[in-house]
Formats: C-alpha cells, sequence, structure tokens
C-alpha cells in the first residue's frame, strides 16, 4: 500500500500552486507537514509521524497537531469526493480546493509519539459547496481520536 | 496590559517540569508556540503571532494552527479556574494540569497573517476534573474562530 501510495499523486498535489502554501498539507511550504490524502477503496488515507518536538506530555503527540492532521486530511477528504462526485479526474478544471469552516476533535485516549499515525475519512454527506467527513486518528492500530470537519469550497470572496 | 503581562508570570509558567514541553504552552519546548494564559478579569486572556510560513491561503492563518492556540489557552484557561475556584495561588500544590478530551473550532471568517492575535477565554463550567471553556480568537479586534475545549485533570493512569 504504501509503495502504491508513493507512485501515487496525493490530492494535494493538484492543488494550484496559489493554493499549495498550507503550513498543514500545502507542497509548497517548506516549514509544513505536507499531509498527503489518497482514496483508499471507498476511505481515505493520509499518514504521518510527528516530530519528537510535538509532543504534549512525555511520550504522547499534542492534541493541537492531531487536530491540524484531522483538518487538512478533511479538506483533501473534501476535494477528492469532490471530484469523484462529478466523475471528474483531479487535474480537470475547475479545480476543487477546500476551507474548514467547523472542526470538531474528540480525544479518546493518548497517541503515542514515535509510531506512524493513520488518517482514515469517510465522507458524510456533499451538498452544494459543503463537505462533511469523519476522520478517524490511529497508532499502532488503535483509534485514538475521530473528528469531523465541514469543509466549504473557497469562496470567490474569500477574505474579502 | 502588555507590559504588565510580561511582568506576571502565566499559567504555563507554574507547570511542573515534566509537563512543560507540550508544543503548543510548554516553556521548555525549544520548537513550541509557547503560548502563555493569564486571567483578565474574569475572563482569559492570551497573545500569538503566526509566523509567516503558518499559512493556510495567502495572506491568511492556518486553521490548524488556531486549533492548536484555542486548545492550549482552554486547558490554560482550565487550570486558571481550577486554581481561582479552590481559592489557591498557582504555586500551590498539588498542581492543576489538563489535557484535552474535546476540541471545536467553528471558523467565522478568514484571520488575517502578520498581526497580533488575541485568545480571550470564558469558563462555562467547572465540574469536578472537567472544566469546559469557550475561547475566541481575535484579528485586529475582530472575532474570526471560536473554540469550545472540554478539559480534563490529567488522571493518575495517563497513557497506561
Amino acid at each position: 500500500m504504501k509503495i502504491r501510495m508513493k507512485e501515487m499523486k496525493a490530492i494535494q498535489d493538484y492543488y494550484p500552486e496559489e493554493l499549495s502554501y498550507c503550513y498543514g498539507c500545502g507542497r509548497l511550504n517548506k516549514f509544513g507537514h505536507h499531509i498527503k490524502s489518497y482514496w483508499n477503496g471507498e476511505q481515505t488515507i493520509a499518514h504521518f509521524t510527528p516530530e519528537p518536538y510535538h509532543i504534549a506530555v512525555p511520550g504522547y503527540v499534542y492534541g493541537g497537531l492531531i487536530a491540524s492532521l484531522i483538518d487538512c486530511h478533511g479538506t483533501g477528504t473534501a476535494a477528492l469526493a469532490s471530484y469523484r462526485n462529478e466523475n471528474r479526474e483531479p487535474d480537470t478544471l475547475p479545480p476543487f480546493r477546500f476551507v474548514t469552516a467547523s472542526l470538531c476533535v474528540d480525544y479518546f485516549k493518548p497517541t503515542p509519539l514515535g509510531v506512524e499515525l493513520e488518517l482514515v475519512g469517510n465522507v458524510i454527506e456533499i451538498k452544494g459547496k459543503k463537505v462533511i467527513s469523519e476522520i478517524t486518528v490511529s497508532a499502532n492500530g488503535v483509534v485514538t481520536a475521530k473528528g469531523k470537519v465541514i469543509a466549504i469550497q473557497i469562496p470567490e470572496n474569500f477574505g474579502l
């Protein structure tokens, strides 16, 4: 699975250049996390190994990082789902790119540092410009956190 | 206000050394954000200026960072509120230290990069080992995001 993924392009690799500087998932942000989201059957998937300094209390991952991973895999899942919903490939125009309207994370148990985390996304709803997804975070095969992301297609007047 | 705060100790400055490595607010994490939370009357307050690379889309702050700031100011607010609730100073024992059970953030509008953000916390409920707070994030005096943090006192069996 991993080897195949490295050969594949993630949805973030298709984002337009000017929208590829996100600290969480922008391929052009030198300091960022470079989260990459893929389809895995009907679910989406991403992996990330926290750095030793991404610590909360000794031995465990910082909750803000977990929220960040869920956030970006949620907007990535929204983009993946939107192309599939239109039977379009992600290199076709117009591009789908989302921002987060709402992010909720429940932390079930401490997430151990030092292992690769797996994020799995399920698309709950696609309605107009809104995509809702649920994202689980697992370490060593155990789900430690679960998030819900409401993503909105970037409006033309964003930031105006 | 700012000058007075710099002379004051933040709640995070009282955390026990072994619990002071949090990426968001640990004073001993070399790479972290060093969020510092204070009382401001009946509210709590913290300030943070994002780095240029904490970008979402050009000109605006990454939502994962905003969630991270809310997370740490929420647990800091929980600790502040717990000491005040017991009429204790934060340098008295036993120390209060919290982890996040749940974090929800609504993003109302894009948060501009390049300015200092202000986080204001209101304590909603203190019940047993649980403290619920609401945190607003403002830039240039405009609220751009609002979060709710359910913080739980670190259990003795945390991570076991």
